[in-house]
C-alpha cells in the first residue's frame, strides 16, 4: 500500500468537501494500493495535527467530526481534545506545516493541499515545494502573483497540479498540459470560465434588464455576498492568467486588460453592495442590452470571456458566434474552447459545472491520485 | 536529465507521425528535464535496434530517415545498414522486444508503445508489463480482448496509458479516469466516436440518401477503404468497451448490443466493395432517411452513438435532442457526454477532432510524458 500524507490547508466549503471525499473513497483508492493519509487539517484559525507525523495519521472518524464541525460553522478548535493530535494556534500553524514539510519532504514525501482563498499560503507553499513536498491547490492566489513567485512554486512541474483552480473539477489544466507536453502548438483559448456571468449573459440575451438579472443571481446564490466580486471580472483574469502561464507566457495579472462590467464610480469604496444594486446596477442596463442586441444583429451573442492569443490575454464582454460552444451556452456551464495546430478548423471544447464544493473538492482529489507515481 | 526508453512498435500513420513529435518536442521537454529515448522501432516486416540498449539510442537523423523511408512506403529494411544499430526480421523482432523488456523493466524501466492495429501485440504487451514495463497504447485491440486479458494488462494500473485509443488526442480517458479516482460516480456516457458516422449522420439528415453521402465520405478519404468496417460499428464497439472497462465493468466485446448499418446478407463475404457501394447500400436509403425524419419530428435528430448506462453498452443509431450537444455535432468531430454525481444536471462535455495521425500521435506523445514519475 502506498500511503501518502497530506497535509490540508483551508477546511471551509471545499477542504470540509475534500475530506469527506477522502474518507468516502477509501475503498476505492485501497483497490488501486493508495492510501491518503491526513496528518495534519488548518482552518482560518487553528491546526489540527497527529501527534505523530511519520507514521500516524487524523484517522476517518476525526476526519467526520471534524467535516461536521466546519459544517455547523464552528472552528477546529471547537473539536476539544482529540486522542494522539495537537492542536495549534493561527500563529503557530503556518510553521507547524513548514516544520512538516521539511520533515517529511526529503523522507516519506508530502502534499500540502491548498483550499483556502487566501493569498497568505504563497510563502508556505514555496517553502514547502523547496522541501521537496508536492502542493496541489484549489486556491487561484498564490499561482496569480508576481511572475517570480510563480517560477519558484513551478519549479519542479511535476510537484505542483491545480486543476481545481479553473473551472473547478473540469479537466481543463490537464488537458491544456496534454497537448502542451505533446508539442502541439496553442494558438488561442477562449474561455467562459464564470458560472455567474455565463448565467447572467444568457439571460439577458432573452432581453431581460441586466440589473434585474444580477439581483436575481444573487437571490439564487449564484453571486458572491457583493455581485461586484463577480462583475469586476478579476476572478476571470486570475484563472486567464493560470492558463496563459501554463501555456509558457511569463506575464503577470497587470498584464491583462480586464473589462469591468461596472464602471469605477460605482466600486465598493464608492456604493454599499445594495446602493449598487438599487441605484448604481439600473443606469448600466441600457448600455448592456444595447450591446446585446448589436451583437444580435451580426448573428453573435455577448459573452464574458477570457481571450487568450499572442501573447495578449483580455478579460471582458467580446461577440461571438451564436453557433460556437460560447454561444450556445445557456445557464452557468463554463466552456473553454482550445484553437492549436491538432485543433485548428474545430477547437478542443470542455464544459460543463465550472463551481460547487462538491466538483472543486473531487478536482483536487483526482489531482492527488494523479500525483501518486511521486510516492514511494 | 531523466532518460525514458522507449520502444515503438508499429511506424505506419500514427508510430511514423510520432517519431516526428519525439525528434520536434526533444527542446521542449529538455526544458522540463525529460529525454525521450527510442532503443527499437518495428514496422510489420522488421525491427531497428540500437546495440546498446542500456545506454545508446537511435538518435534524430535515424528517427528522420525512418520517417522519410516509411512516408515513401518501404519497410524499415531499406534503411540499409546504420552505425551501432541491427535490424531483425519479422520473426526475430517479437523476440527481441520480449529480450529488450525483460532487460530494461527491471533496471532502467521501458515503455513499449503500440501504433500499430493488430491484435499480434497482445502477448508481448503482457509479457512486457509482467517485466515490469510500462505500456502506452494508440491499438485498441490489446484492451478489447478478453475480459482476462485486459486484467492482466492493467494490473498495474499506472504503468498502462490508452488515451489514443478513444477520440484519439481528444483528454477522454484521462478526463473519465480523474471522475473515476474522485469517486464521482459515472452515471451514464454518451459518446459520439466515430467521425466517419458523425459526418454521415449530419449529412443525411440534411436530406441527402445515404448511398450518397458514402459514397463521397469514402472519396474524401473519410473512411476505410471498404467502408463498411465504418459502417459495422464495431470500431465504436471497441471504444465503447475501453469506456465501459475503464468505469470498472466487467464486459466482453460479445455483451454489447451493436447495431450494424448494413444487413448481414450485404456483408463484405458476400458482395464486393463496389457492389455493396453500387447495389447494396441504395436499398437502405429509404430506411435511414425515414428514420432521420421521425427523429426530426420530435425535435430530435438520428446520430451513430454508444450510450454506456447501468452496466449495459449499447452501440447504434439513437434519436438524441437537437439541443444536445451530440445533437448539434456537425461534421467529424467526436464528442463525449459524461454524466456523474458533479455532472448530473448537464453533462461533463468533450469534444474535438477525433482522428488524424498528428492528434492520435500527440495523444500517444502526451501519454510518454505523463508517465514519466514512474522513472528514475
Amino acid at each position: 500500500m502506498k500511503r501518502i500524507p497530506i497535509v490540508v490547508a483551508g477546511c471551509g466549503g471545499v477542504g470540509r468537501q475534500l475530506l469527506e471525499h477522502i474518507v468516502n473513497c477509501r475503498a476505492l483508492h485501497s483497490k488501486q494500493g493508495l492510501a491518503l493519509r491526513v496528518v495534519g487539517v488548518c482552518d482560518s484559525q487553528s491546526m489540527l495535527v497527529t501527534n505523530d507525523i511519520f507514521a500516524d495519521e487524523l484517522n476517518d472518524d476525526v476526519l467526520t467530526r471534524i467535516c461536521v464541525e466546519k459544517t455547523r460553522g464552528s472552528s477546529l478548535s471547537a473539536l476539544g481534545d482529540i486522542d494522539d493530535c495537537q492542536v495549534f494556534d493561527y500563529k503557530e500553524a503556518t510553521m507547524q506545516v513548514i516544520d512538516i514539510a521539511g520533515l517529511l519532504g526529503r523522507s516519506t514525501g508530502l502534499v500540502v493541499v491548498d483550499c483556502t482563498a487566501s493569498s497568505e499560503t504563497l510563502e508556505l507553499l514555496k517553502q514547502a515545494i523547496d522541501s521537496g513536498c508536492c502542493v496541489v491547490l484549489a486556491n487561484k492566489k498564490p499561482l496569480t502573483s508576481t511572475i517570480e513567485d510563480y517560477e519558484k512554486l513551478t519549479a519542479h512541474v511535476r510537484r505542483i497540479r491545480y486543476e481545481s483552480t479553473v473551472g473547478a473539477g473540469l479537466p481543463i489544466i490537464a488537458s491544456v498540459t496534454r497537448v502542451v507536453a505533446s508539442g502541439d502548438s496553442i494558438l488561442r483559448i477562449v474561455g467562459s470560465l464564470s458560472g455567474t456571468l455565463g448565467y447572467v449573459m444568457s439571460e439577458v440575451e432573452t432581453g431581460r434588464p441586466l440589473s434585474e438579472v444580477v439581483r436575481e443571481a444573487k437571490r439564487l446564490g449564484y453571486t458572491e455576498p457583493d455581485p461586484r466580486d463577480d462583475l469586476s471580472g478579476t476572478d476571470v483574469a486570475r484563472k486567464a492568467l493560470i492558463l496563459a502561464r501554463l501555456v509558457g507566457w511569463k506575464i503577470n495579472l497587470d498584464d491583462i486588460k480586464v473589462e469591468s462590467l461596472y464602471p469605477e464610480d460605482m466600486a465598493p469604496g464608492t456604493l454599499s453592495t445594495e446602493e449598487f444594486l438599487s441605484n448604481g446596477l439600473p443606469l448600466l442596463d441600457n448600455d448592456i442590452g444595447g450591446r446585446v442586441r448589436a451583437a444580435s444583429l451580426n448573428d453573435n451573442v455577448l459573452r464574458y470571456v477570457c481571450f487568450i492569443e499572442n501573447s495578449r490575454v483580455e478579460v471582458g464582454l467580446r461577440e461571438l458566434p451564436k453557433s460556437s460552444s460560447i454561444g450556445r451556452l445557456r445557464g452557468s456551464d463554463n466552456v473553454v474552447e482550445i484553437y492549436s495546430r491538432c485543433y485548428r478548423e474545430t477547437p478542443l471544447v470542455i464544459q460543463g459545472a465550472g463551481a460547487g464544493n462538491d466538483t472543486t473538492a473531487a478536482g483536487v482529489l483526482a489531482d492527488l491520485v494523479d500525483i501518486q507515481d511521486l510516492f514511494k
